[in-house]
């Protein structure tokens, strides 16, 4: 009860920090109430050092969870604000800045409060695999046609070297389509719009695999299954309304379901 | 018979007043057909309001009515052209310009008149919460992929404070990219790629989630359960042509399909 | 055998004769090989109404025919060409050139030649009903959106009208992203960004509905149902393995596949 | 054992032989390290040409290989740096560098020690005919479109002949949108809506084959059929916890399934 509510602070708190910190970015905002922003951001830092001390004292193995990965983003999370006082005049370069701003990744804390996403992320996983074997050939596909186009259009018409022409075969496949960078010959136009027709049925692939997953993982999950076992030859895998055993005939004891 | 053909009538009413709206929208039209625009403005808003006065004196819970989702809808529809004749002077402000397209709103008054949409709605509901978890990890991941960039390429490529980086991420994410801010560095155009190609996956989620929750439905629709139950032992769900009971074996009642 | 080789000849014909077209409106092709396009285009005229005319003769009904979707068609490939030579005077002017273009729908005659589009076009009629519920919804979204981006961006940011605006939420709501029109305020960009990250869980309907339209379609076809009757019961449905009904348990005539 | 670490480490030669590509073609990085690069150049050509000799000299039948898929690709991979030594002033010809290029085929060979791509291939080759089918009746779409967006926008508004406009019809619904050419007319604008609006439904179709494809593939894989053949009647496709013929009703023999 208290834990529940306890989370939802703190998915409040990391939000709030968030907000602070994408506020302090905007410069009219950070003109004008820069002396609030800075406050919030400290009494958010406190906050998490508070936790990330009294988390580091509450485990069983302390070491074992400052070397995790939420382990190490709390400490993320915290340490380039405290960097900032020790070294007050390095947070004015940009690399320093930069780190600061490491604090986003507080938000994958939010991750491990929420429990639906252990079911997406086992889908995922569980597709992982066939969609790294089908990012591969995209890959190919894109380091080709990049290449194609680079010698086809040339430096002149954007293409200055085959790495940005990959990058544009990526925006492009991925239907993305910036436009900072496109074909200007009639040759070029024609190969982008063979690999635009053609990459569609290759591209439906991704949507193919996971909805299959998904569609397996949710099978499983809905097959009522009881755990029942036959008591002549032992066999299980009984439906819910089965009486008699599907192997022997043998009957089946009274299977109670979960009000 | 009638009040078909009334709601079919409403739906003509309801388009030409959107239609006439937007060409008050287009420069050239108004400045021509101004007068006409106006005058049909003003027959919509008097048929509009004769229809909720008559609605608010129909229904048996006047007061529930106008507090519902339609009476609000209704209300708005209205006002803000009766709005404008009570103060005529206020019309030129910007604000209530704005206000007065508030009239924008009738086109809701088209669902409550087709059916269909309680389907459709049924099946986005169902896979809401799946949905919003989805969103929720795409949320994480242009925060942080729009805080990178930010740092990554900085102002001076566009990328002017993480809000606007994040808007970006989101347009790049969802393959829409406009291309008003597009990576320059060397850097950033990799991490664009990587988050193109890796996005991909994850976002052929939602189409899986949608595409399985219409199967669902879809799935016990079509399924022919008889609303026979057996004499013996009151067991239901027995497929249309089933004759014996497949619990207890005992003979089921004939099932007379409908014609 | 002669009519499909026909058919064959045919689909070339009308494809060479679509190249002609497309080459005569490149400025560079049509100014060096103008008079050859000009003479393949003659012939191709010649070719299309002699057919025109044959099969207006041959079928038993030529008026049903002219006036059908095909015998139209027949007739726009032909007439403009024909046309141009009675008034060649009038070939300058813009809107006859434009008449001429109209025999692309040429390309049409080649549905009539492939019988695999048959199946397509079943299931995306199946699904048609579906998918106009939903196009209409989207239309509603737009129609909101478009007018709210209107108010908020305004004439100075590129939304100069409502339907100008209709057309920037179609585009970015179907993630295709000219970025001939882009938010510019800060409002503008998080209106923008919600409506791709919502509109996307809406948008993967279609694909949903298709594909559930696709695999009713298949299964149909796929379900391996006998025509066999059984002779004690009169029930119909037997498996392709069954030996005895599944409904009184006599047996039932042997089955005999097609090879 | 050998074997399986010779194929990644061969792997890993043809990934760093792009990265080198791909790196000599940036003129950054030319500059400085181009010396380096062609070392490296060098190094990966001969190792390819040992590897092309042994291959060709290992096989039963070398002329068999030399004129495989994979041979034309080993063999591409090593030519042209071979043809740079033999005529050093064409290397500066822009024809003779593009032919260079051809040393990215070298991808390709990633294919011939990737096993899974064969099951990705399968399942896209089952699906050719139906998204060949699909892609046509596009084709006919987009250059139908296309024509009437000539017509309608012209030359003037960036739609310079016909196949530059069905380039654009082509982007537009692939949802790629790059925005190098954009209607300018209300016409153009209102034609291209509903282009996108309706073949939204239209392109949700190649995700539907290719999720139907995968899923009857997967279907065909996971039916655990047992290869056990009835003793009395000799019927096969039995489900492997089945203890009686499904046809005749006799004892099946015991199944042991595989650890």
């Amino acid at each position: 009860m208290w834990g529940r509510r306890f989370d939802k602070l703190l998915i409040a708190i990391i939000m709030l920090s968030l907000l602070v910190i994408m506020a302090d970015s905007v410069e009219s905002l950070s003109a004008r109430y820069g002396r609030w922003l800075h406050a919030l951001e400290w009494a958010f830092t406190l906050l998490f050092t508070v936790e990330y001390v009294l988390r580091l004292s509450c485990v069983r193995h302390p070491w074992r969870y400052a070397r995790s990965f939420y382990g190490v983003i709390d400490l993320l999370a915290v340490l380039p604000t405290w960097a900032a006082l020790l070294f007050p005049e390095a947070s004015l370069l940009l690399g320093v800045r930069a780190l600061r701003l490491m604090r986003i990744f507080r938000v994958f804390k939010l991750t491990r409060l929420v429990g639906e996403y252990a079911l997406l992320g086992r889908a995922l996983r569980a597709a992982a695999r066939k969609i790294l074997v089908f990012l591969s050939i995209v890959l190919m596909i894109v380091v080709v046609m990049g290449t194609l186009m680079y010698v086809v259009e040339g430096p002149a018409n954007g293409y200055t070297n085959i790495p940005v022409a990959v990058y544009w075969a990526i925006t492009t496949l991925a239907t993305v389509g910036f436009g900072d960078i496109t074909p200007h010959t009639a040759l070029g136009k024609f190969i982008a719009s063979v690999m635009m027709l053609l990459g569609w049925g290759v591209l439906a692939v991704p949507t193919g695999i996971i909805t299959l997953e998904m569609s397996a993982q949710q099978r499983d999950a809905q097959r009522e299954v009881t755990p029942r076992t036959c008591q002549e030859c032992s066999t299980v895998g009984h439906d819910a309304d089965a009486s008699y055993c599907k192997r022997c005939g043998a009957k089946l004891p009274a299977y109670q379901q979960d009000p």
